[in-house]
């Protein structure tokens, strides 16, 4: 049975060439070595450096290579703390719907910090982001950071990053610096973006979630952006992450990055997929809610509340039937609680209870979509009819 | 020309059964998905786990993943400064020839910490570790953290972790806990150790050191010993260490453990071909010195002191003879002071400089060495004469 994985905003599986790369790949030195295996090792991560940066329009002294995203985003929220208390902005605006390692290094600190002082600005599914409690805040209190995603992992909704640094702009003091981080996990091979048009000060990426290896990710740091590093000891990063580099792995990200480039008429058949998707779900299964679909959405992402269809029991059946989907109805942890993101988005316990989330790759076809319908038609009905 | 690596202290090359293991991994799913790509994900981690929870003879709850040693060495280090401070065990004894990791970590945390108090062992390189101060400081501190690790990168001196355990006993009140945390990384492969027998309550590992992938370790933390994480998020390692978890290169390290059993005799050859290097070295070039030859080494390191030989020369001109050797003179980011571990031993700044590390792998021939040392003593002719 051909498997169709629809879990693309989990994870996804590396491309050709990046299986390529780890195939063929030979230099297995040490990058802080001064002989020739260290030196060769060395040239490859300046190389994939060079290439991201190049794709990302950044210089390549803006970008640290870290272990993944939940690093990324703790080395930024954890290396400004200090620096906050130092100058007085004590104040942080970030939301409840962000990605874990956001909102709990959030809680953490706020428990180890009692000087610092989390705003959450409101989410909800109906209404979007809260640009006017953001506004609010920015006015009213010494806001040190704002640490907001480029787009959601479960809606797949994007918000306007560049109208926060508008923001921020307006209402902050000229005597204070407001940085701005995006967890822009989410955006990599799924929208395109400026990241120098954006205003971010900060911005976490992960290489797995677009094709390439676990286990890598860069952090980008726009120039001047100091902070404290999270892992300290060698001299890698100019000083800013420690440790030996993850070689093959951020060779292989380097690589992946040039499949970026013209991805627009790609993304452009990913969203028509989504959409055809969305319009047959609708018309065969009735009390179907599509989450954010009247907003700006990343093209791969759907989530959607099937009435009296409990999601986890929805996955599980689909599962059965060859086709990996998601559900915020479940914890990875085996928690019964559903995501606390679909909570903080204002859906209810049960409409959370409720929900799926399929997520459209590169490779995803028609026909996976047309088996994958099909399939939930008839789960749904089953479940529906006990 | 064929190359003859002699720089296994700072990375190995990996082994045919973790290059297969590449070449042969399918299994890209998120292991946090609750879907079948994510529970065969899953089990990869929990396999790898078990393996080498049995090879190290502790129990699969004690491990976690990292990123690698320096991230492992950070985690216990941070993970322990807010215990330590609540329960008034502010001193922690180390010694200024740690790896970075450990070395600059205490003295970030003195900054940042006032009331952390860190004492310095001495390490002389005639002398060894001094056990004495270690005793008296002990004695008379309420020392909450013991960080020493168990053999040197430099010097493959083997430090005697057991009697370290036994004066922390000796002379810790029964209402206090003094932690033990080893930086084992240069340890697998090169010594056999039974980590339950050393009485550690953390050790860090790396894969990369043993034949296995950059970018993955192991921190091995004895039940009951808890530490705050340093990369807070989603629940991965129950909650001691957030991220998604490096899938392919955790079950290459995996694999890779078990060649760690039946080593005995593989490392007996490898000690007789170091022995037979130093042998040949000490009977074709005068005025040269060997660290800590007299006591108990790793076996497959040779530091060796050539007089009037300057070490980064050494290297440059053996790396041009197809040699890969290591030296203190220089650090990796072109700082020109000589390594600070080696000055921290006790050696000169001439000493220093004209030191040349050479560590041999599970791979090494006696040709390789009669090669080697061919070479050496060519080009320390040629320098000498200049």
């Amino acid at each position: 049975m051909k498997r169709v994985f629809l879990d693309h905003n989990a994870t996804t599986f590396p491309s050709k060439d990046v299986v390529k790369a780890i195939t063929d790949f030979k230099d297995w030195g040490n990058p802080s070595s001064i002989h020739s295996s260290g030196r060769r090792a060395r040239s490859k991560i300046l190389q994939a450096k060079r290439e991201i940066a190049k794709i990302l329009g950044v210089s390549p002294g803006e970008l640290s290579f870290t272990s993944g995203g939940s690093e990324s985003n703790n080395s930024v929220i954890r290396g400004l703390v200090n620096r906050l208390i130092s100058k007085g902005s004590t104040h942080i605006i970030s939301s409840r719907s962000e990605h874990p390692s956001v909102y709990k290094t959030l809680t953490h600190i706020q428990e180890s910090f009692p000087d610092i002082k989390v705003h959450y600005c409101p989410i909800d599914y109906k209404k979007g982001l809260d640009y006017n409690f953001l506004e609010e805040t920015l006015k009213n209190n010494p806001v040190g950071l704002v640490s907001l995603m480029a787009a959601n992992n479960e809606t797949g909704e994007i918000y306007d990053i560049k109208k926060i640094r508008f923001l921020i702009e307006k209402h902050t003091l000229k005597s204070r610096r407001t940085y701005l981080h995006s967890d822009m996990v989410q955006t990599l091979g799924k929208m395109p973006f400026d990241i120098k048009d954006l205003g971010v000060d900060f911005a976490s990426f992960s290489a797995h979630k677009f094709y390439a290896l676990q286990g890598v990710g860069v952090l980008y740091h726009k120039k001047g952006s100091g902070f404290e590093p999270l892992i300290t000891g060698g001299g890698q990063e100019r000083g800013r992450r420690a440790g030996t580099e993850n070689l093959m792995a951020i060779h292989a990200m380097g690589l992946q990055f040039n499949a970026l480039k013209n991805l627009d008429s790609k993304l452009k058949e990913i969203e028509s997929l989504r959409d055809y998707m969305e319009t047959k779900i609708k018309s065969s299964i009735d009390r179907v809610m599509i989450l954010a679909s009247d907003r700006k959405r990343l093209c791969n992402t759907s989530l959607i509340l099937i009435d009296s269809a409990h999601g986890e029991t929805l996955l599980m059946n689909l599962d059965l039937m060859g086709f990996d989907v998601s559900t915020g109805a479940a914890c990875s942890s085996g928690n019964p609680e559903p995501s606390p993101v679909l909570r903080a988005l204002g859906l209810s316990l049960k409409e959370a209870s409720e929900s799926l989330r399929v997520s459209l790759g590169w490779s995803t076809t028609k026909e996976d979509i047309d088996s994958f319908v099909e399939h939930l038609v008839k789960v749904v009905e089953k479940i529906r009819s006990i």
